[in-house]
């Protein structure tokens, strides 16, 4: 039980924040103000293993060009072509099931994965009785315990030259059995170790136009939800990279419009990406580059073991499956004490963007 | 206040343990059975101080050796002779001073630190009420704060090659003005990428005699203590490590022989582990034993970012000092999905070993 209590906290958080802060307590407090859809599991599950299996597509015909630049550099002839390995994988009792992608060692992508899971866990009462605390009235005091299934997409892709950026998405869904409860969460975000004006430009563009059939002020709001979230809080603040989007609890519109909205931020992934790895790829760079690659994957890694929910949640599941949560850690990275770029340099320009949030799309 | 709750969580475990489980509340449950030493501070700082010069000593005395093995290996000459960095450091406004000494890129040892800290700080009454809670008749409702003083060496030395373990330690001091509190805390332990029998019961043997000194059961609680701390809980449960030792809150003895304790282990330290490097720093090795070295230093990061209460507690203080805390990362650190030794090699023998604690001084 108690390694359940990241998303028993969540789930707390997000009945906290529903409970009305003054006057009569409604029973449907805890409710979302819409239905959930009981197709949603089934669509959801479809969706992501069709974006899945698009990404991945997607991502091995840039693996087929090959990346001259990294061949160049390192003497390594690595054959173009490599695809990635597809590891299906199940958790006992009917707990789950899911799919990995993985590639490492390939020509243009150093390591990668895209991972598809859907998770079935139950509350336990300890956690309902603590949540009826919030409502009295709720319906929930009658129930014994509350399934829930989480559903969703990951991706973290690492190429080798040190002029493509870094990317990470997760798109998600969560719901419970009875109770009512649903909701979707995800975001893309984009870490550069050098930075391309043009390549954030398009990046956050793609993004924004992905929200904003769904509300104009979508775009910047999840942009800043992104901003504060990818943060080193250890490092002075520093962002993991330069945002993208991220929005959590999300239920504001009906549940199929919220699926639509989710859909089209996922579907976007491919077009806000691809096209930079492309653009960069073949780049010519040097020792010092690949150096500074390295340091930045550093921090990275920092990210993603002291910081990230998904990431704390992941491996604090009972029976986690590490390899897949932990795909996301580069296939290298580098650690050195105080080191800072010099003033004027290309690093130190990035450092500039990881330290002051801009407005990519307007510039 | 927030950033603080781990030494106050610390804290009240503290309080809470001592607290008398039946019976009446008595007075003195909060302090320690034996008076604190008003002069330990002073004392515990210039120890540390002369133990840190005496390691980096040591430390430097292999690096003028060089390693012939990592020569041969990458084809880069690296002019033994390196010294450690020598960096001290003042918290603003008297709270605290400290001297970090770090190695980086040498011939013998790729990184590593030996750095001493002296923090002052003061619970605020937040926390002093909360303390007050477990007992109705303390001397603390009188007191509007509480301000207290740590004291610690902390050393990592990752070096180049394979064969040559990595080492950990931490001893550390902590007290408080009023309250009476006071305990030591600290321990070593080894990290070797490959197994050598020989040297882990030379290890284990030196901290066993540094412990029998103060009672014959010392050595055998404080090396399971270590055995439980040091685990990737997320990685089924292998140890960092093949251990060593290592204890916390110890205010068992009066404080002068638990800082007895604390030195003899402290004194250990270069007859535990310098002899392990002049004797595997020259042994020759292939690129794949390098690879499983880097394999291994990502487990060394998963542990220190994911787990480690010392880091955790470390970045979450106000003006942490992260490159100190940090510099226990290695150089460079490795991740490949689902890596796993081949029966029957030396990279296996590892794995038992860390799956598995030996009752090494017993071989």
């Amino acid at each position: 039980i108690l390694n359940w209590q990241c998303i028993y906290d969540k789930i707390e958080n997000v009945v906290r924040r529903r409970k009305p802060s003054s006057g009569r307590v409604k029973r449907a407090a805890l409710k979302n103000e819409y239905d959930r859809d009981p197709e949603m599991r089934k669509k959801m599950e479809a969706y992501v293993l069709d974006l899945q299996s698009r990404i991945v597509t997607a991502l091995e015909e840039i693996e087929d060009e090959g990346d001259e630049a990294s061949a160049a550099f390192d003497g390594v002839e690595r054959r173009p072509g490599k695809k990635f390995r597809r590891d299906p994988w199940e958790r006992p009792n009917g707990r789950g099931h899911g799919l990995t992608c993985v590639i490492q060692d390939g020509s243009v992508f150093e390591k990668g994965g895209v991972n598809v899971s859907v998770i079935y866990g139950d509350l336990p009462k300890a956690v309902l009785e603590r949540m009826s605390a919030y409502q009295t009235n709720m319906e929930l005091e009658k129930v014994k315990s509350m399934k829930f299934c989480a559903i969703g997409l990951s991706m973290v892709i690492h190429p080798r030259n040190p002029h493509a950026p870094t990317f990470h998405c997760n798109y998600r869904y969560f719901d419970t059995d009875n109770g009512g409860m649903w909701w979707f969460g995800g975001g893309s975000d984009l870490t550069p170790s050098y930075l391309y004006e043009e390549d954030a430009v398009h990046f956050h563009t793609v993004l924004k136009n992905a929200c904003d059939k769904f509300g104009e002020d979508l775009y910047a709001e999840f942009k800043t939800t992104c901003d504060l979230y990818f943060r080193n809080t250890h490092r002075n603040n520093e962002m993991r990279g330069i945002g993208g989007v991220f929005f959590d609890d999300f239920d504001r519109f009906e549940a199929s419009k919220s699926f639509e909205m989710a859909k089209s931020l996922g579907n976007s992934v491919i077009e806000s990406y691809c096209p930079l790895v492309r653009r960069r790829k073949d780049t010519p760079f040097t020792e010092n580059q690949k150096r500074w690659q390295q340091l930045r994957r550093g921090r990275y890694v920092e990210f993603n073991l002291l910081h990230d929910r998904g990431t704390k949640f992941g491996i604090a599941m009972p029976d986690a499956r590490t390899e897949s949560i932990l795909m996301s850690l580069p296939l290298t990275a580098r650690w050195e004490y105080k080191h800072s770029p010099e003033v004027g340099t290309e690093e130190a320009k990035l450092m500039d963007a990881v330290l002051t949030p801009k407005d990519w799309v307007s510039l």
